[in-house]
């Protein structure tokens, strides 16, 4: 059994107590709050919060700690910090600060014989590894990234932050016809406006100026100016009703030619519909877990990315049955 | 550089002699064939075809040695045979016999020093890859893998051995209601009709009798009475002109759930659409050489499979410009 230690029980916590459930070799030790465990209600029985000013109490009780703070401030820090003690694994998602996570937490993994993972899930993660093989398998080519239709968190937020807003709830939509355009292999230049639009749903407060309201959200720099966004008003009810999800998915298109005279194309698309972001995201971290604890055994330790991890690892079926069942 | 032999010079071959060309650090150094290396024609300047009675004296000239040989008969000896002074890699694809031939060349490999990898390509290969992530991040769920629209070749040769048949060329091609019900998350039970259907163009001989020739076809146990077939008669110029090509390509689809109660439903889509299923394969298989050449290099010996790959070995980039510009 792979013992596992749960840092933070936000959406991504419970995606992973939940993931844990579907994965016969492992156990749910405890989960670590920052807020008194006493209020956490788990949905693991036998299990309890534990304060996280405890967590090395639980140094030999864990093999792999797993952790579920928000790439902003909590993970820069946390990660590094656990990493003295334990076996980490994160999904680090700030993709232009990757390589400084990684050399923070490479550093102290091998400085404490520990093996760290960071940036699992599914973008970084398996988006990433995607982009890998096929970039590699076809040089001559060119790849595309689409997100979608999906739930941005960060934008949703931006749209609360306008005075007169209650709640919101904003999608990011691949444009049909750039899927399409670059399907046909024939290596586009696609904008911004061209590949996503922006869908948001917006309660207002009563009496607030709409018209106002539509026209700050479409003028946001960076988050909304860019792109074609449609904007509805809906009721509170509605939103809960309609919104309350928290689907994503999206795309990775890589097109490219072969032959003596490029004359052959070829189309290697991999894309995703998750009805629940952070449980397809736990459940990456959690089959990444395996991997940990097995090159941890073997005395391979240092900071991993999913680019290191031999497929294999993550599953727990041996290599025989693997060759035989699924090659 | 990575220094190259090609063992074989069919479809394959020349496909991989296309692919080293779009990788600067690989170098085709010859082409091995068991006919008159003075008939072959290749297509890379300064490099010659040697007659496979003389690929002893490249033991040392050559860093892997690609296989491009038939599964049936070729690759269960050869492979075997020319790991024992080779690094070898081959596209062995069939299924049922992977276990076997993966023992064969495991404990030449092993006795040798060498490394060697099988069954790399695109199914086996890219497919089996996708079945193994997929099938390991949802544990509750179901898998289906449809080929198509492409050439099967061992179709296409059953109809040419029919009586009054000249030439033919079968696609097989998955059923569009099929892809749409995996892709519903219903996990559907489906029969081999249901999942692909067959398109026959056959060229016949004049005076044959073509509704006993469509019949036989439609007719054909394991080829074709399982499956709605379609048998169109064109003539040797139609065929020629439209029917030249080697497409392929095919999905491989899981769908699972997640949550306490299983209340969340995602698709993995993994697909390939391919002009030329040789150069394709190809490409796959100069990619993995890479790996080949830098597991020997650190002394990783035996025989490996797209399953023992970390995928950063594929590429010709350091992990840190992965880490930066990939993940």
């Amino acid at each position: 059994m792979i013992r596992i230690g749960i840092y933070g029980y936000g959406n991504l916590g419970r995606g992973i107590e939940s993931a844990i459930r579907q994965n016969s070799d492992m156990e749910l030790v405890c989960v670590f709050t920052r807020r008194d465990p006493a209020t956490l209600k788990l949905n693991t029985p036998g299990v309890s919060a534990v304060h996280v000013d405890d967590v090395l109490e639980y140094k030999d009780k864990i093999d792999v700690m797993i952790l579920c703070g928000g790439s902003a401030t909590d993970l820069p820090r946390q990660t590094p910090a656990l990493c003295e003690h334990f076996c980490v694994i994160d999904s680090f998602d700030t993709h232009a600060k990757i390589p400084e996570h990684f050399a923070a937490v490479d550093s102290v993994a091998k400085a404490n014989n520990k093996t760290a993972m960071i940036s699992v899930g599914w973008d970084p993660g398996m988006f990433s590894l995607n982009r890998l093989y096929a970039g590699c398998i076809l040089p001559d080519g060119k790849d595309y990234t689409f997100w979608g239709k999906g739930v941005s968190q960060g934008h949703s937020d931006a749209i609360r932050r306008i005075e007169g807003v209650m709640d919101a709830k904003q999608y990011t939509i691949p444009v049909e016809e750039a899927l399409s355009a670059v399907r046909s292999g024939t290596e586009p230049e696609l904008s911004t406006r061209e590949k996503h639009k922006r869908e948001c749903f917006v309660v207002a407060k009563a009496g607030a100026d709409l018209e106002r309201i539509e026209k700050e959200i479409k003028e946001m720099p960076n988050y909304f100016a860019d792109y074609d966004t449609t904007v509805h008003f809906i009721s509170a009810e509605e939103l809960k009703r309609d919104h309350d999800g928290i689907p994503h998915g999206g795309f990775v298109i890589r097109t490219g030619k072969t032959g003596f005279n490029k004359e052959n194309s070829h189309v290697i698309e991999y894309s995703l519909k998750l009805d629940s972001n952070p449980e397809f995201t736990a459940s990456v971290i959690v089959a990444y877990v395996r991997a940990v604890a097995r090159l941890y055994d073997k005395g391979d330790y240092g900071c991993k990315t999913v680019f290191d991890i031999p497929p294999a690892l993550l599953s727990p079926k041996s290599a025989e049955e693997l060759r035989a069942e699924l090659l």
